[in-house]
């Protein structure tokens, strides 16, 4: 058996709209348990595969990455994206494979995130794409969007995005891009940021649509911001609507 | 009870990949079952919705059309969308409802159909569309597809390209339309024509890839279709990738 020392990049696309989300659970489909039971099946042997992200029940990603010491699994680097490909289901591909120095890890290496939700507002539902998209078949203003999203770039303490359950000890965040993208029937909302709380960006696009719909203001976000309390920002965004695009290391 | 002779066509959009296909089974999930059953909860009756195509297990529709006898039905036909689309899951919707003649026949009076077929060549697969297309990641000749298309239109007898099962009396049918188009890493193939044959669309696409990567000429069509053997044509392209366009009456 091969003992050199071996960690891999993996970067990541599924569909999530059938799958309890990335983290492994007992007794139910998830991306990482799927990925993880095709190394299994490949290695011959359990390999824990770390994802950046862990997304929710119904996200989508087009470039999760996670990261896999493969030491003593026998199959070279160059023959892995194929195998898995071949092993996991047509939602789950591995898009990339690359060999890392041990120092990387998919969670603590991040420099930045990038999502994108798509949002649709055609008044006839978009059947092919329903479970990617949230349909709302409504007339948004898209420049008090822009305006509303506008103020979100910068640091700025995110503490009224976060949904309860959120774990982490800081709420202050670096958005560096919020862009509202008009394309047909289609709006996407996409977000970079240097760290993401929980739900953050579904409660960011949430927030967005009250502002299109007029509800509210785009200098609002101001307000919603200082007052560091989720029930000062909008409803939460649906699931299906977010796909997560992109990592920067 | 208003008892005013009333029938109604509908133009229906779905996707099929969670289905058995169009056409109403005991203990599975149909599209008609799920058409019929939301028009039960709304008139409080039984209600036959006759769709034009029997579409399979897996294939989509973005212009299905459908006639319905609602003689007796309370719901004024203005309301009929909306209640329908509130009451159907996501993956269906009624694009359309109007009220017809009583001689309307979404079977007997049309006039022709409109497939589209899509492959998806990329070498990564389309985790997002993954359902809704091929994933064939092979390089195809468009140029040599085109000219086995176009040997497919016009008046032919097709009975190379009808699936076992087929249970029409004659395999004579007009083409009208037969196109292969690229967009990105996408093709489609475009097909109208007067009606089609068990699996006529599929079978023409697996044909039409056989001449794409190289192992037919496209002069070859015409020893197919001369053949009168579904044995000569190529073999049948996954259900996902194809989709029903529209009905011309």
């Amino acid at each position: 058996m091969n003992m050199t020392k071996r960690k891999i990049k993996l970067v990541i696309h599924y569909d999530g709209s059938r799958y309890y989300g990335w983290a492994a659970q007992p007794g139910r489909p998830t991306i990482q348990g799927a990925i993880q039971e095709a190394f299994e099946a490949l290695c011959g042997q359990g390999i824990e595969v770390v994802g950046s992200s862990r997304t929710d029940a119904g996200v989508h990603a087009l470039g999760q990455v996670a990261h896999a010491d493969l030491t003593g699994c026998p199959v070279p680097t160059a023959n892995l994206q194929k195998a898995l490909n071949n092993l996991l289901p047509g939602e789950i591909a591995v898009a990339g494979v690359e060999e890392v120095h041990e120092s990387f890890d998919a969670i603590r290496s991040t420099l930045s995130k990038e999502y994108r939700y798509t949002i649709y507002t055609d008044m006839i539902r978009p059947v092919l794409e329903i479970h990617r998209c949230w349909h709302y078949p409504y007339k948004l203003d898209m420049e008090a969007m822009r305006q509303a999203a506008e103020r979100l770039i910068g640091t700025h303490d995110f503490k009224s995005f976060a949904s309860a359950g959120d774990q982490r000890q800081s709420s202050v965040r670096t958005v560096n891009r919020c862009e509202v993208i008009g394309e047909g029937p289609r709006l996407f909302v996409d977000v970079q940021a240097d760290g993401f709380l929980y739900n953050m960006v579904r409660n960011i696009v949430g927030t967005l649509v009250e502002v299109g719909r007029g509800r509210w203001k785009p200098e609002r976000i101001e307000a919603i911001l200082d007052a560091r309390d989720r029930a000062a920002a909008g409803p939460i965004a649906p699931a299906g609507g977010l796909c997560l695009m992109r990592i920067f290391y």
